[in-house]
């Protein structure tokens, strides 16, 4: 009996199809979906049709593929991080204006830290973080905030891992790390000058919830040098607030 | 020879489980996404499981089923909106800052309006518009801007349809949303007092593209009363720094 397009492997397959479209690659024509996602023409471009179908991809004009606005608004209308965002955004700004340069909010994602949100001043310093952009846990300010409170399975997991560097400053070693964590226990926030660029430093505080629980790292990057230490007062009380306002 | 699971229709109900969540309900039992998506349990059941496996769906510890981040991130990374939004998002703070309330970017999507980004302030006038939100275009002061230089064929379909009310302001005249339009092209602002809800002034401005063309509405919601017209140049000046951006 010849092998059936199941349920299974043909969303699997759609995700795969929508998975290949990347903030590099924003605009794909069906050949290029075909060879990222390792399908087939006539299968890609089949189940490509179903998703434009649904609105989950959109053609345009010159036939190029993108991202669909349905899927956008069905993942953000009910998205998990939308109380969290809302209660975030009024600090975020008063924290973009007061420290200028970028401000982010970040949360825990499996081994990875996700941003969620980021307010960039024009004249900012370089950031390689971006909008539902991914970073290991151990490279950015961000992510060394959520380690540092997340379960210990997951400190265990990532730690045991060969740690990728970005920078000549990034921590690689699992025993810096952890002692990078321990300090940040203490202290109450991450300050990582230069480890995801030489010219950057970020600094991050968590924000915690009702319960105590840490649910979000809050972020600035500013110019790598030594005024950066300043914006760890602001960064604290905003969040605060945002703690209090998720109540 | 009995209908076996298609590709199709299997994507198709993957995508009405995806559609139960929504911004009053973002989290959801199986039994309650099987009865809002018009599945049985168990083929709801069976799909969600696959939708958990690929991230697309998160299972909470008390089995609640939400929208997963993988779906967000997907969704986000490529947005089709996603340069718009970047070259947006300086002059919605500044004009936030300035005009306090709400400040909102939105974007024609077949014949809604929906909106990408909202700036809030914590004490702002009511406003019902929410991000990922849709409104008929007929309603918002962004919805009457984005249809006023929609192609002819949108604005047939809309002047052609019921205009749903939301208060006695709303334009449910088709005559009166034809001449409204002309205005708007005219004045190159909508001021809709009262349209969507009685204490709120919806004040929207189109963004123009490099060619010219009306890609986005950026818009204030301010309170009921006759100062709401002063937003108006901060509104034209925020779009034309878009605009610029843009290019």
């Amino acid at each position: 009996m010849p092998r059936v397009a199941t349920g299974e492997s043909s969303l699997a397959r759609a995700v795969r199809i929508l998975e290949s479209f990347t903030p590099d690659a924003p605009q794909l024509t069906v050949t290029e979906v075909a060879r990222r996602s390792g399908l087939h023409v006539a299968t890609a471009s089949r189940i490509v049709g179903h998703l434009v179908g649904h609105g989950l991809l959109s053609r345009g004009p010159d036939r190029e593929l993108r991202v669909g606005m349905r899927l956008w608004e069905l993942a953000s209308r009910a998205a998990p991080t939308r109380s969290l965002r809302d209660a975030a955004m009024p600090y975020l700004e008063d924290l973009h204006a007061v420290v200028g340069h970028h401000a982010q909010l970040a949360v825990l994602d499996g081994e990875d830290v996700i941003f969620l949100e980021r307010l960039s001043a024009r004249d900012a310093v370089v950031n390689y973080s971006r909008i539902a952009g991914r970073l290991p846990l151990h490279i950015s300010s961000s992510g060394v905030v959520l380690l540092a409170y997340a379960p210990a399975d997951v400190q265990e997991r990532v730690l045991a891992r060969p740690l990728e560097s970005r920078t000549p400053s990034t921590i690689t070693d699992p025993d810096r790390l952890r002692t990078t964590l321990e300090q940040v226990r203490r202290q109450g926030y991450a300050l990582l000058p230069g480890h995801v660029h030489p010219d950057a430093t970020g600094i991050a505080v968590p924000v915690r919830n009702g319960l105590g629980e840490v649910v979000a790292a809050l972020s600035v990057i500013v110019p790598n040098d030594a005024r950066a230490v300043a914006a760890v007062p602001a960064l604290l009380a905003a969040a605060r607030g945002i703690g209090r306002s998720l109540r």
